[in-house]
């Protein structure tokens, strides 16, 4: 394949070939106007083209305001477009431009969101992709055959340097794999990033020496480009192996950037994703949308958790995490570690275990090990009997007899 | 005002209070259980307040799915929430996290849109905002008391370096003030950057060394973070005064690098905002989105343009117009000059020069002028002639009788 090609799912008041051609020329040779130059040469080698239409249903009220002959009913339907890699290169941010860009203001649409695209070759031989991914997150973290299970720092923000640093201590002796700063935790006045680095590695190096387990921290180092570098060499320096970046606030370059640079984990927060995503004929669907950080270069990404505490339905939060971990080209899998989190609590780990048949993710409980009514060590040990329960294929409620910290959380977060 | 601050619209099936609160709540130091930690002490110096509520109607259906008690009638209003600086500190990718985050994701709302944010003083101290904006384009430029006069090279992929210069060639010829690369012609195998720049600064190096005029070309530098300075370099040293960079696609980081970096006026593209806009009560008002750009350092803004061949309203333009005029602190304004621009032909000047009462904008029109029946020429004559009926308050109609392109234009575009 020479194209690069996107799937829409579209919403128009016109017919679907017409729709599909204005998606076409906007976005490559044509704009409203017939212009000097674009003659059939031009268009043979520059205009992108409508390789597939499928109508799938109609509806009475456009969804969104400001298409073409409102008010009548609509049709629905995808529609797939090509092309020429000429037009674009390899880059990522203007592949970006090519198959969104205006797409979402066109008045021949109410409504559209791009489900999913295909990338020819270059686009792999140009991004490094996921520099650990799976791999590399287990043999860091020395965790085979089963999720890291980790936790979120809570409060998210407010919490002194030493509370951190005591909240860290005992999350790591009660043997969590993975603890994150919330996104709401970047460099601040009330925790300043680098006397958190220091008074968690310090914590975290004494853990490995005496146990030999080296605890994943996710620094958040969201900010400037040179910010988050140096950040990166800080938590690096400090013997850390993870750092955390709120991808929608850093960008695309920003996040490439990073990589490029980067020598550790890059774990990638979706934080700002729900403004993409939220419509159902709006935005991105996350299985277009995961594929350029993932070839930018993000290990480990976001996806939600199942009965999450946010708006999004099981089934969305499954093909998401499926999506990361389906190899993007046999030349460069550029596989990312999905990680559950979001209201995560012992009640959805054996749903999580049976629904992805795969180890490969990181299960994060903030509320849900840190709210365990007896505290942080029980919190820990609660969510690793819940996961032993699922990969033994043992009933959690039966595990939980003989378990009692499993018990008192499952009790704990009833209906939370 | 030491708080940052953000102005919501919200739709939810709560009321509205018990709304606020859970914004307030998950964007500070709340989290869906009760933690250990969050004690009266770091509530009073991390949790974000309620400021203001205030109620404006209800709706019928949810306009979005997946809130809680989904199918009866919810409520809409503004809410307006405040933090305290500590939290966050003047990062501009955090403010990011912090205002937006998690939000359109919960459960407690079925529309959520930011209306507008207000920062505290070191966010001003922090970030040098534009370099050039309105003065420095006009100075750089030398126009005065009019607005610049553009137009966009079309077809907007496919030419070759040579019709590109050529075209070029034609429109300094004409007079043009302000020319820039299409938004989907970045650095491509058919427009390679660098043959681009050379061919296009050719030219117009020739053209003010005989006639002292220097137009304004917008080289479309969107791209990686290493890629963009050395493009930037690139245009500087051939005698370019502006590049261009897709903001969306870029990033808030990447830009931010760039302006930090950047000698030249920057001139940011929107595509890509429709996702985050269309729908009314999702994702981000311009008027709240313009001012991370603008302290970012972004000196041109696109608002697209009255009558345009999008969806959006003119009120809606304007509004957003207006704002990039509107200084963000009395000790930095950091004003960008808009650029109104798609489907803007000579039809819009009167409209645009009354609705505006400001001189201070781009009018950039791409089809409007390429698309002239006689030629580049006669299109950049006409809008011209336009802008002078304007801001001499003669009607369009009555000057075209004595200004042959002007009238050609004005029949061609007739309901175009």
């Amino acid at each position: 394949m020479t194209e690069i090609r996107a799937r829409y799912l579209v919403e128009t008041a016109l017919n679907l070939e017409a729709c599909a051609e204005a998606i076409a020329g906007e976005q490559s040779s044509g704009t409203f106007v017939a212009v000097p130059g674009e003659d059939a040469a031009l268009r043979a080698r520059a205009r992108a083209r409508v390789v597939a239409i499928e109508e799938i249903d109609g509806t009475d009220a456009p969804s969104l305001p400001g298409g073409r002959a409102m008010g009548g009913p609509v049709r629905r339907g995808y529609v797939e477009i090509a092309w020429p890699f000429a037009n674009v290169g390899a880059s990522l941010p203007n592949l970006m431009s090519t198959v969104a860009g205006n797409l979402f203001e066109l008045r021949e649409i109410s409504g559209l969101k791009i489900m999913d695209i295909a990338l020819p070759p270059p686009f792999f031989e140009t991004h490094a992709g996921p520099a650990f991914g799976v791999a590399g997150t287990r043999r860091i973290s020395g965790v085979e055959r089963r999720p890291l299970i980790g936790t979120i720092v809570k409060p998210s923000v407010g919490l002194s340097i030493e509370a951190t640093a005591d909240l860290v201590s005992g999350l790591a002796e009660a043997g969590i794999d993975f603890i994150k700063d919330d996104e709401l935790q970047g460099d601040s006045p009330s925790s300043p990033f680098a006397d958190r680095v220091r008074a968690v590695m310090d914590v975290l190096r004494r853990h490995a020496d005496r146990t030999g387990k080296r605890v994943l921290y996710a620094f958040n180092i969201t900010g400037e480009v040179d910010e988050m570098r140096w950040r990166h060499d800080l938590v690096e320096r400090e013997g850390g192996t993870c750092v955390m970046v709120s991808i929608n606030s850093v960008g695309l370059a920003g996040v490439i950037s990073l990589a490029r640079h980067s020598r550790l984990i890059i774990h990638g927060h979706r934080n700002g994703w729900g403004a993409l995503s939220r419509h159902p004929v709006l935005g991105w669907s996350y299985v277009a949308w995961q594929k350029f950080w993932r070839l930018a270069g993000v290990d480990h990404l976001h996806v939600n958790g199942l009965q999450n505490k946010f708006c999004e339905s099981d089934e969305s939060v499954l093909v998401s995490a499926r999506a990361c971990l389906t190899p993007m080209s046999p030349a460069k899998p550029a596989v990312a570690m999905p990680v559950f989190s979001s209201g995560q609590t012992v009640r959805q780990v054996a749903d999580t275990w049976s629904q992805m048949g795969s180890s490969d993710l990181i299960f994060a409980a903030g509320g849900g090990v840190l709210g365990h009514p007896d505290g942080t060590r029980a919190g820990v040990e609660a969510l690793q009997q819940a996961w032993d329960a699922a990969i033994a294929g043992v009933p959690v409620a039966r595990h939980a007899a003989q378990h009692p910290p499993l018990a008192r959380a499952l009790a704990a977060f009833d209906g939370a």
